[in-house]
């Protein structure tokens, strides 16, 4: 047993903690709360797992699929959960999250941590089948969230159609009918009152 | 696209969301509140990733011991969380759990059901290298929380080393030398006055 490495992985692994510290804006489903970012890895893992197969895509290693989910939000331990329709905070995103992942993967031995750093830009860069499923759930349970709880929290961003568009794109680009599933489920949240077409005056 | 799997899925996915309300025992590290069901589930299979190789096992299937933790405690949801240390509530966790696991994993397509019943079975069933891989997680990281925390929680509970020693057998099933390092951490806990040795008055 090395200890050194142990002790490495024991390190990381409480700081990991504080990712059940990081509130998403995606209500809970009986609306009481807003699930934070540990909760909310753990589900899209789930939908992951059982999702993969409508996907546009051959030869997925599942494995590799979910430890990418694990790891993709972490980051936002240092850097917070950005809005996915915060403009000015999407700005800066990219850079704080840079700091952030030198940071929290630097805690682990280096092969590990070079491992899960690579997923996660593996994640980011979203070209890969496996990164296409992660981010294709990523956005998929949150859209879900969002019907379901009446477009609670898209109403009270002033979220529109054309910016909800705009971030299912990763749906489509991972399964063309689970993306065609997402846009009829966005009219009918048109219909419904959930989301602002964005042609309101 | 096969849209009544889909919407099974989906049902499922969305039953999934109440695991963000069972809450654990386990108290987060700033002790504000305790972890959540899919909080744990998130961490431990993050904890599986990392410590996997200490394990005394060989062909480990990580993405089956991945996919085995992330469905571990659904049954949960019907079933409520049963502390480790409650001996009563142990005597009908098994009933109540089989009962969820019929209604939970029904929701789904049957191959998938039957999948991830089977992964849930072999978990508590305990014999195999992913699910000794999966035990171990489910019970190192609570002890390193209740450590870290200055046994807060199993002072409140009244829990005895020997207790603690009988529930960290699935330590040392899997890994001799995490089992090793978890005796040293309670040994220290015993000395430091976050654990009852068992042998006050």
């Amino acid at each position: 047993m090395d200890m050194k490495r142990l002790e490495q992985q024991i390190t990381f692994l409480m700081e990991m903690d504080k990712l059940k510290k990081i509130v998403r804006r995606t209500l809970l489903l009986d609306e009481s709360r807003c699930e934070t970012d540990a909760e909310h890895s753990w589900h899209i893992a789930l939908a992951a797992i059982l999702l993969a197969e409508h996907m546009d895509a051959d030869g997925m290693d599942m494995g590799k699929a979910l430890k990418m989910i694990l790891v993709h939000d972490i980051v936002e331990i240092d850097a917070g959960d950005t809005f996915a329709y915060d403009a000015a905070g999407n700005t800066t995103k990219e850079e704080r999250e840079k700091l952030a992942a030198g940071r929290l993967f630097g805690f682990l031995p280096a092969d590990q941590g070079q491992e899960l750093r690579a997923l996660w830009e593996e994640f980011e860069e979203g070209c890969s089948a496996e990164a296409r499923l992660a981010r294709l759930v990523d956005t998929f349970m949150p859209v879900l969230h969002n019907y379901a709880t009446e477009g609670r929290q898209w109403k009270a961003h002033g979220v529109t159609r054309d910016q909800v568009n705009h971030r299912v794109r990763t749906v489509e680009k991972g399964s063309a009918a689970l993306g065609d599933y997402i846009q009829a489920l966005l009219d009918s949240a048109v219909q419904k009152g959930f989301l602002f077409s964005g042609d309101e005056q």
